[in-house]
């Protein structure tokens, strides 16, 4: 058999190659190195200390900087830390235990509630999900975005369908980017809860790969166009925009969820560490110097995704489909016998995502998604684990 | 009435004064100005690339600069963002929505809990009992700490008691240090709730202002040793060492706790901001480090101290009581009719924090604590404010 003959001599190798998470390279990271030595001053422009205490909400000239990009006025922004991850699961967490605007309870006391998942989606929305009980209902992704068919029915069914999780840009993984037409109907379909909630992490809101740039419609304004203007939480951050671990995350939406959200917060801290605040403001300037920022990481990672698309269209494109996104973190393979073949990929070096990570409980019910993430390894590492991952797809569909 | 025409005199001068929050002033800031251009690199001891996401416990140098200070074994310590307050709301909403070690519930569903507040406190531990609807039960301080006859009582009586704040060194407002004796109470008294928990504030643990240093009982190893090892929540932070928004802040506990609180960590964040951990590495060195840059905030803040000591007990001693700690953010003001002294120094342009502040649900049953805080302001305004407070008080006191 020459497949498993492939794999023996892959094996044989010895690799230690991991494709698992859409972490930046160091390449990426360096280029932000200038904000080692940064700001240059600890004073906002309105004058305020950024040392001390306070500024919940953030600085404007941040602000400023990010509302255009992730299409939220300035004043509906709020910045917080290193990590949006941090503000979705705490803006689930305000959610059910203080309930939302136009929400008659606390999610907590509304009985089973559930939230409808994108498939192929992010395993760390859906990890949120789990811990907190929040029911999870697989919606299938179409080319453009979620199949809005099955989404309007779901929503409008069930007063216990309270949410749902949505990457609308280069969406983790398959790189699909919303079509206007989705996010038309998404702001505009009737749901059975009044207080349903899109959670709209615009992760990879200025992530481009290419010349040919992705944009999507504007939720805030469609949702309030069509009388729903609580409708969405939007979510943002810095993390593959400087660094990964020390970068300013952002959450927007109505007046009315802003004040909420910062109510909330309130509670939580006395404010966000705006000396990072200025340090990104002072570094990244305006939207131009964000896009040519951008295009610096683009020139970095553009070859990596192209070595995974051509190994993948000469090696496996009879037994295999993969998306070629023009912005983002990930390329969706699928393949048959996805299981089989990251156990096998495991067994030789190659370290992938988990299989059936791409959905709601770890459950891909036709076992053929595996997530690659190509940023990380340099190119001749990715290179070898991509032909490494093509001998492991062959023996898995021999 | 001298009285009345002193405050009459006083509101002319129209005064614009803060006396409110515990703000370090721009000075102590500056002691810090050399983190504006660390850290010299990003790469952590264990060669670890702190501009990336991951190491969720954070920097292995930085615990075990703080776990000394911070009474923690390093390995049972984690780091996190910018705000201790944080860890502490997130820690009381683990426990609400996942439970703790040793609980046969989420606190969620275990009917009405209560925390037990020593009074005079720290309004925003109240605040986030208050969010929670979690019901509050004052306990008046004693020069040594809480009243333990009445905690002791509490606790054993009722497995609805889960919870304990303490600020155990130089506490907030009173500046109190709690005896041997009450920690070794706090260790090992019987709670009826088997998942009770002590939130050991120690946000004051190297904040000394004399050459006299306040040292407390080592709460975990008295916990461990009594059979009660989870007991204490161990926090603490940096925002009054380095930047009161840039910090670091800690969560310390047993084994157990730990490996809880990281658990729950996972769900939220892929990892804190390492950069600002190796800045404050950096910037700080080692325990000697830390005291040097302490001494130099106390050589800044015990002169303002001494100003707020010295009005008080010449112009105020008849009608008032106050603390002189020796160290940590506030003085406690114990007078006659608090609420009205407050009122008459907002209508003078000198702002205090509310009465009744320092009390659950902000009921000050006597009407007589004010807390001062005396960091921020320069000597002058300082002394002009207190002043002020002074006329306020005589006159409330009339």
């Amino acid at each position: 058999m020459n497949a498993q003959r492939d794999y023996d001599a892959l094996v044989s190798q010895g690799l230690k190659l991991d494709l698992t998470r859409g972490k930046p390279s160091p390449r990426q990271l360096a280029l932000s190195d200038a904000m080692l030595t940064l700001p240059s001053s600890y004073v906002a422009r309105n004058g305020m200390d950024g040392r001390n205490y306070g500024d919940l909400q953030g600085l404007a000239e941040l602000r400023e900087l990010f509302g255009p990009l992730l299409q939220a006025p300035a004043e509906q922004l709020v910045v917080g830390g290193n990590s949006s991850l941090a503000i979705m699961h705490d803006t689930v967490v305000h959610a059910l235990l203080g309930g939302v605007p136009g929400g008659a309870e606390r999610w907590v006391e509304a009985g089973e509630i559930t939230f409808l998942c994108p498939v192929p989606g992010y395993d760390r929305h859906f990890t949120i999900c789990e811990r907190f009980g929040i029911k999870m209902v697989a919606v299938p992704m179409t080319a453009g975005g979620p199949d809005m068919d099955v989404v309007e029915r779901l929503a409008a069914s069930d007063a216990g369908v309270k949410g749902m999780w949505c990457v609308p840009k280069y969406s983790n993984p398959s790189g699909i980017s919303y079509s206007a037409e989705t996010v038309r109907r998404l702001a505009s379909m009737r749901t059975a809860a009044p207080d349903f909630r899109i959670f709209w992490d615009n992760a990879y809101a200025v992530h481009h790969l290419t010349g040919t740039h992705d944009e999507i419609a504007d939720i805030l304004a469609l949702c309030a166009e069509h009388g729903n203007p609580d409708r969405a939480f939007v979510f943002g951050s810095t993390s593959k925009v400087t660094w990964a671990g020390s970068g300013v995350s952002f959450f927007g939406g109505s007046p009315a969820n802003v004040e909420w959200f910062l109510h909330q917060t309130s509670k939580q801290s006395i404010g966000p560490d705006k000396v990072n605040q200025l340090r990104h403001v002072e570094f990244l300037r305006d939207a131009d110097g964000v896009a040519a920022h951008m295009r610096a990481h683009a020139a970095i990672v553009r070859p990596k995704f192209e070595v995974v698309d051509r190994i993948l269209a000469k090696e496996l494109a009879d037994v295999a489909t993969w998306t070629s996104p023009r912005g983002g973190y990930f390329i969706a393979l699928e393949v048959p016998h996805a299981r089989r073949v990251v156990e096998l990929a495991k067994a030789a070096g190659i370290a992938l995502t988990p299989a059936g990570a791409t959905h709601p409980y770890r459950e891909d019910p036709d076992d053929r998604f595996i997530r690659i993430a190509p940023t990380f390894p340099g190119l001749e590492d990715l290179e070898q684990a991509m032909r490494g991952l093509v001998v492991c797809a062959r023996l898995a569909a021999s």
